[in-house]
């Protein structure tokens, strides 16, 4: 039997970390990142399926394709998360956990006051921010968390 | 040699977990809270002191405390993250690692729209919120991947 | 079998009372008030806990303390009206009728529209202000209506 | 020597209580309403001109009409209390109390926030909302409080 | 041949003058106003039809009924001035100059900002406030001038 | 048996069709519209009840009136569509489909930005606006699918 | 001689529907919305371009293409109706009737008041919206009567 | 004995009368304007002080010059009217009625918003704009009228 | 006799000057300004009672235990400028001189703009600020001369 | 040696140049403003890559593909000056000079105000507009001038 | 050697001080000011150019002609705090500490709102408003304390 | 037969080049730039009339006393730009190219944010910022090809 499936989304310009303002992002490249995500996963029996696009169109092609098949969504949307309602209609119709995840906590910087927008926000179970790379294996752990709850709910 | 003390602090009506709107907040303690993140902690190397106060000028004060002893903060303000600006400021004086951190995503619900206001988020390094009471675990593990990072920094 | 008892609470500079600006407050003192309160209440078969304070905090615990054996809620938050968002916090965790009380009709003096601002009216059942000290009479009456309606349900 | 002659005004739709969304406004008739208003005002040494009309216009000329004939007002405006300006521009032209009265209490409702503007608030002696049909009930003792004070006014 | 019609339309609460808060509209009626109309647009030569009614209703069929037959509009639309979108719908659809015209000048007055606000406005030809109950004749002379223009047009 | 019964109200100025900037709003009469639609409603089996009034409260009267008898309402507010609460509250007090026409496409002017105000829009099934006089066929043939739905429900 | 051809366009996640939030969208699916379309434009004499994409520029390349060649343009741009102005920019370009159409009345739901702000309305000749799927042949019949209008323009 | 003295102000760019946006200002110059006051205010009793200055603080000099010596002020600020407050503070000092004049109803221009801001108006006695030139007649005896008062005052 | 007694009061987190971002609040202890104050106010025959404290409740405390024996307050409110009503509402009660001090110019820094906003303000005799340390000795100096005027009054 | 390489790039409809709107943009053809402006820098020295194209994900590629290898950048955004973050994004991550340029002065026409807000403003070393297609030639000279500045830095 | 030099500078109506709302402003006159400011500043070693203008262009001028000569600016405004940016642009010229100054708190005037807002404000070193006529000597006292540090900088 | 005359306007505190901020406005001085001016004119063909003044009535008389005269205006307003209506009004008389220039791009620097706002943008044809001295260069030849376009019209 197959482990759960996670669909790990990365906006436009994310294909740039490791040159992309590095005292912002880190210099670690996406491929790192990758690598680092897929091991913590592993660790905790989940498959992930890790991808990156600048189009609005592909991304939202992407979360469609995934309905029915993944047992959640960690997302960084770059860009889009500021500007796209696409993205966050085509994750509404999936009935799975979604985490949203950013490098940066825009609220330190004033001129980056506009990054505190997030049409994504209202359809995300939980949102991580501010730990750069290794907030991806932040995402993956309570993810994992959600798919099996520390705490009974009862 | 002692371990890195890390302070988790809990703001007003925190004491009532368990019996505060459990749909929103589940239905375990702060002791049961306390007793998980003393677990997760220990397993990584790391000390806690764990605390919960009603009044704003008490948080404060413990913030204060910590000024040169302590390693990082965990914070859940509770509603004094919408309407203290002394919480912050004491925040600020410590050069330490700071966490914020929410049981909900105040983004889902449309009459939740005033607790999106955080005045300790600009003295933040990070924010996780979302994942109810298994956000606390996050926390943890998210401050010991800032004291001993994943990613090399170079 | 005691009574109902209903908790009746006072912020910020209520215990000023006959000396605070008495053409707004008029010039009766706290005690003046809980002794018309108490009589009105004996009248209607209500035991009363009257309380005032200055600590946000310990207006925040006394609400918690009242869980369980509260059935009902009168307060007047006085400045904590417009600046707290804990004290609304924890009489939502209170499941009994609440009324906010105000002695002037902030609506009325141009200079006073930062006190229109409520944040514990979102949680209280009913409102009455611009009474005066005569208020809190017609709150223990309206308190005594919920709890035995006038008009039957159906 | 007559009793003090109170008008009770009611705005339009209030003519279909009952009928209207009862989960909010109850399932008593205005005519019941009326009935209880009567009853408690004799009580008290009162005597009531009930009406209701969906005009403005016939709002405003009712108010001038009592010029110089009545005691105090008690308005219910209904749909006018946000859209007009000249009921209470003919409410200020009387010189009695003014009670302003509504069935719920808006600011509980999100989708009822612009409900909270009401032009007839700055020209209200008191208001109260919140409390069903028995808010008529409260404003009645409230009236018979303005008129005879139960605390001494120096 | 008769002389051009001139419609002085007076709206709500308007019938109340030298009742109404008599420091801010005088002590003539309005009776009074209308004989000094009279008399200075008779100089004129201008006919005079004026009216006042408390229904917006009421106001908008009048100005309907002078569709071809007046030759301008002098218009007070009291609390109207700041509600009605459906008279300057009205007066839209005539094609005649236009006066609006108010006793008080509202940005005198911090509390009567909202007077500031007029529908009318942007439909009227002229606009006159602040000289009382002599405005009217101001307007009337304004009209005059408009109809016989007292500087060459080109 | 009869038909289904519509409520096709229009509001202020409508009166005025073929007159009132006939650039905006056609050359059509009010009498003209009247006739189409009952035309293409007869040829739908609906029966149609066409009224006009420039009053507020008698709209607000009329839609009461209907309660219980009519199977959807046809509304052009007219300029009561920006400032009146009263008829929206009337319309939520029927429980039958409800749809809001209008002439012209306010969004495509600049200068009547003011008209994309509307009360009504939060209690219409449905609205159409920018067909002209037209819209009111498309209205009826709407209201028939509504009644009548070309697409199975499940 | 052939017939006009109106260009119906469908943005982002409208490939989804029947799946995507059923009761607020309905179970059809697009080509069943496609097949009624087409039915009702045949019995009209109107020809049917039928499209949907997720990609915005690719909408924009279409209605490039249509210049020209079509008679009026049914555009339900899904999502990006709240974000792209390059695509009423390429509707501008076009000089032929445009219907903005939307499934569901989103002033109905506060939660979806973002969804009230439409960039291609300022350039929609009419606007329909809240009949769900029915709505795209009330589109066809709309767009007939402005090829074909039912009243006389003079 | 001297009649009263009126100072009639004008702001920057009025000395371009006639040539400055003919279809807004009209044809005549300055110097007809002033001949047209004399006149009038000749045949009323009253001598006019009539000036024009394109500097703001010339202005202000001349208003403080008055102080003492003038009965009343009739001012067309032109554009200080939107950015001055120097102006009205010198205004304020004197005890005499003013009357802010302007050629033009801004109001009836969308792209004209930014004029209908004027600090002077809060200190003027009355207000009258929409006239051209023939407005500078209306405030001359409109100034007449305050000083010469047609209603008595008691 | 006893010298006038004034009061000085210090908000959260000022007992940790010298400590706290001493680039913005300077090297020196609050015992060093409480020092330099004693010695200045002595000068000028003045008592000073010099206090610090977290909680908001505190501080109001000492306030309302002013009433009647003090000649004045100094008070640098620290984070509860911002948002306690609370103590300025004490301060109200109080009818000495209030002065209102802080050590920066928050005008100076785009990113400290929301502690321009101050509730003390409007009750403050006056304000100085953005003179670090020293800014206590200017405000003992125009205390002095509040209490003391060198210009005479008339 | 090879020439220093300029990116052009163009946003989405450009590529209809001399059909949209030419009152607006001109009757040249993108294609005739590439030839001027390769004529324009080919005299200056410079090498210029020209592009077009609709989607907003292929601009981002196109100038992430320009790092390292182009000297400077002039971007006519197009709608996406107003809509797009991962343009501005891709921009920042560049080293090189980038001006930013659009046809049109969108301050000059009321209703275009939307086309004031630009993402890619404050990445922009410079800005110009409002020249047409004469633009273009003037951004290549400015670009020049940055490269070859023509006073001296010091 | 000589002293270090002020500048202090008056706006414009300053010049009418004594007779200028005296119960605002006081009795005294400017000259009298200027006598009070040269003694004190004499007695601390200080001397002082003091000038007034109306002209904003004069006192931008005025102070670019201290660059280089001047230790320090005492400037208040008048009407030019809230409207020149002229002025603080002068000011940031200069590279001494600046002082602004105003005789009242116009935060406690509910109609003087406007003057809160102050183009000086961000490039002053310290604030003084609300202490009259002595509020320059407070201001020469604090001027000094900058040129001369009561408290050691390290 | 004499060259076009290009009217060169600078605003306050520009004669301070050079001096102001050289790290925001560069080093040259501003007869550098006006020399610069010369030599780029002289070769196009160009007069220049090049001038600077602190008073706003001074630019203002200036650019009326052009009329009729001049052929272009290259005006950088200063920081009139931001508070001057009565600039833009003379332009406005004016019916030949403007050109709105300024040295920075105020859009890069959060703290310049109130400079974006320009009273001047809605009369220029086109605007060119962020080029430093080198704008006047290109302001230069922008005039130049507006007064000889190198693209053909039709």
């Amino acid at each position: 039997m197959s482990n759960p499936l996670i669909l790990c989304l990365n906006g436009p310009n994310l294909n740039m970390l490791g040159v992309r303002e590095p005292e912002l992002y880190g210099r670690q490249t996406l491929a790192d990142v990758e690598t680092a995500v897929r091991a913590k996963a592993e660790g905790l029996g989940l498959d992930v399926d890790f991808r990156q696009s600048n189009y609005e169109g592909e991304l939202v092609t992407w979360i469609q394709q995934g309905h029915g098949s993944i047992a959640g969504v960690i997302i960084n949307p770059g860009a889009y998360t500021h500007t796209s309602i696409a993205i966050p209609d085509a994750l509404r119709i999936l009935t799975v956990p979604i985490i949203e995840l950013h490098f940066n906590n825009s609220y330190r910087y004033a001129d980056r006051a506009f990054r505190q927008l997030s049409h994504v926000r209202p359809v995300a179970t939980g949102v991580i921010f501010g730990f750069g790379a290794a907030g991806y294996l932040n995402a993956v752990e309570a993810m994992n968390n959600i798919l099996n709850p520390p705490f009974p709910k009862s």
